[in-house]
């Protein structure tokens, strides 16, 4: 299944009757144009990316009218009213794709940063320099600004990269990489350092993560389902994003003032995102008093508690939690809760059912905050304060391409930071090994 | 095929007839460990490290004698002399192995170092807290001290391991096993924090690949088969080492006796290491200088040299190097030499035929020496400084568990950093999101 996207792209892929060997050629050319990346420099990338944002301005009716195409077929195919409103592009979407664009212009480039330079006892210099992984390979479903946002952050970071975003998005993809390229010619960068793949064919996903030869890294944006794919096909690393199970744990040296605005926030700040509350753990002496008031403020916003026995002991009428809910990854207005006894339940609690995402203590107590943080082995170990902090632009990354909830590389959310590395560099005078 | 290698281990083999279940018994079991290990203080670490030295030099005998027992085996097995050089263990060999113990108790801790906490404007502090990456798996060949190597390495970083050594190693490493095990025990740690496969069965190591839910990171040392076929069959992240396929660059701006001294030193420090230079690139205004005393040099030490067509019209009656010479890791007293026109066409050579791992310049000009830093894209980078220094000794890094030519998580010489994670931590009080 051939997409005829727009003109170059139609052209292309008339061409290409074979999508291993298509797939192969955008490789190839992304593998070229990440050495001329690896030397652009910060004004030049700075340059393309406000380029960008001029074209985007200038094509604003060219692309919501390829957005109108894609909604107007999604609707004939019959696409629910969720995945439709997640590929609609309307003025404020529009508006802030392109100040999005200025943001990452703003950022500071991270490539060429030195660290740790020092003098070794054999007169050399050794430091670690940051330098971009290379190609990026990024898969991702309906929502077509994700095809700016991506472009931009591989490119601020010096990185090419090849996006494939789903076909429901694919005449607003390609009219947004029409103004990518355009703003990479501008600056004198190579346009293949940002190539959408223009086929259709799901075939094309599984050659994108099997070319460890032209692809560095794949990071999957999307369903859970997506992602449990393509990590367990790729044979090239893949920076994913699976569940958010969090926690927050109230202790009993809490301040019950911050336990109650935390508890509510982490659960109705906003119910469908990774780091929302998932399963409430209070310290047993607490319970009585907290259960009532949260009761009440959770009534107040709809959400739904399935507790323990404890907790159904103390509140009454509220339904009974299975194994099942706490394994449970809502994205919705239910809350489990539990009432254990101190920090070690609530910590083999949290290794045991949680997904090492985000999780939160709620405490006073020095100690106790001081080891929660040590041992708990997740991505984000947040005292006294929201789970729904751990996110990117909170965290002060200026940008987030995904929360990663792997361990390697890159933990936690994945700024410009997390699309470099760092190469040894060392500086001598004539020195030999000994 | 079940080893017989201590007493413990003996019990242990028989009860399993199934690889599967004894070795999802023992990543459970370091699953568990891990969970302990994570909070072990740098005290009780140090001090497992040093008992295991003291427990080490008691039974020395005992140690040496099992050591002797896979030596005869190896022999009637008709193993060659070089793999069973590399299995004997000497007094010095013992002696140094215990020396690397009070090194690696001597380091710094990395656990719980907190990076670049920064207040945000939401009132939260945040920062990036070393932590351990959990379970780490080893699979290694025949040289017995890496079992106690790795074991040292992965306690002081917090980590759990499973190892699986060679099965010619087998009653070697049972013997320093059961002193590990007793340091641990000693220190008051778990003592399975360091666990060796006791099945020889090559199923082992497909099974210890392959379990995402108890091993976080595998680490293949050995030959480049050995390492391929654990990149291509694992389910779980790799941090490996493939070729080192090393260049030296001489600039017509370079130093000449610098440039001899090098690229003397990069080939015959020691042929058979991954950071020794294989192919040489001269700029053509030095070649007709420097070519004639680096044949003599090379002549010295026996070097048979492979060149370009221009270099066998300078230096006459030497072999003409091919396409696979270029491509060629010698680990040898053998090198290619080419003759290029400037750095564009020397970085063009390293980034075709390179392994990306040691790549050094010579050069007395500051803009070339910061261009080739920063466009060769490899895990060391060396100006006017012999590729041999590409080691976690000469780094500083106290102590290596191999280099890694994988660009995420680790790249170049792997200390005990790479064997950490970061996570984050907020500091918050009280702090909800808007």
């Amino acid at each position: 299944m051939i997409a005829h996207a727009s003109h170059t792209e139609r052209a292309d892929a008339h061409e290409i009757g074979d999508v291993a060997a298509y797939m192969a050629k955008l490789g190839e050319s992304a593998r070229a144009a990440a050495a001329q990346m690896r030397r652009a420099s910060t004004s030049d990338k700075n340059r393309a990316l406000l380029a960008m944002a001029d074209h985007l301005q200038r094509r604003r009716g060219e692309v919501l009218a390829a957005n109108a195409s894609d909604l107007a077929r999604g609707r004939e195919n019959g696409l629910d009213t969720a995945l439709l409103d997640r590929l609609a592009l309307n003025d404020a979407r529009f508006d802030a794709m392109i100040e999005g664009l200025h943001q990452v212009a703003a950022l500071p480039d991270p490539v060429g940063e030195i660290d740790g330079l020092r003098s070794r006892p054999s007169g050399i210099q050794v430091g670690q320099m940051r330098v971009p992984l290379g190609v990026i390979g990024i898969v991702y479903e309906s929502r077509p600004n994700v095809t700016l946002e991506a472009a931009s952050l591989c490119l601020k970071s010096g990185n090419a990269c090849i996006l494939r975003g789903g076909s429901e998005a694919r005449d607003a993809n390609a009219a947004i990489a029409a103004c990518i390229c355009e703003g990479l010619r501008e600056a004198g960068l190579p346009d293949t350092a940002v190539q959408v793949v223009a086929i259709t064919d799901r075939a094309a996903v599984g050659h994108l993560i099997t070319m460890p030869e032209y692809v560095d890294v794949i990071i999957p944006r999307g369903g859970k389902s997506l992602i449990e794919r393509i990590s367990r096909e790729a044979r090239v690393p893949v920076i994913k994003h699976l569940d958010g199970v969090c926690h927050v744990y109230v202790d009993a040296t809490a301040d019950l003032g911050k336990a109650l605005a935390i508890a509510v926030n982490a659960k109705t700040q906003r119910y469908g995102t990774c780091n929302t509350m998932e399963t409430l753990l209070l310290d047993a002496p607490v319970a009585e008093t907290l259960l009532p008031k949260l009761a009440e403020a959770y009534a107040e916003h709809g959400v739904e508690l399935r507790g323990c026995e404890r907790t159904q002991d103390i509140l009454g009428g509220i339904v009974a939690a299975t194994e099942e809910d706490w394994h449970a990854e809502y994205l919705a207005p239910v809350l489990a809760i539990r009432v254990v006894d101190g920090i070690e339940p609530a910590i083999e609690h949290i290794e045991r059912y949680g997904s090492h995402h985000t999780d939160a203590i709620v405490t006073e107590h020095y100690g106790l905050a001081r080891r929660f943080m040590a041992e708990v082995d997740s991505s984000s170990v947040i005292v006294n304060a929201s789970t729904r902090f751990a996110d990117g632009f909170e965290y002060g990354l200026g940008a987030e391409i995904g929360i990663s909830t792997d361990k390697l590389h890159a933990r936690g959310p994945v700024g410009l930071e997390g699309l470099t590395t760092r190469k040894y560099v060392v500086l001598g005078d004539g020195q030999v090994r000994q």
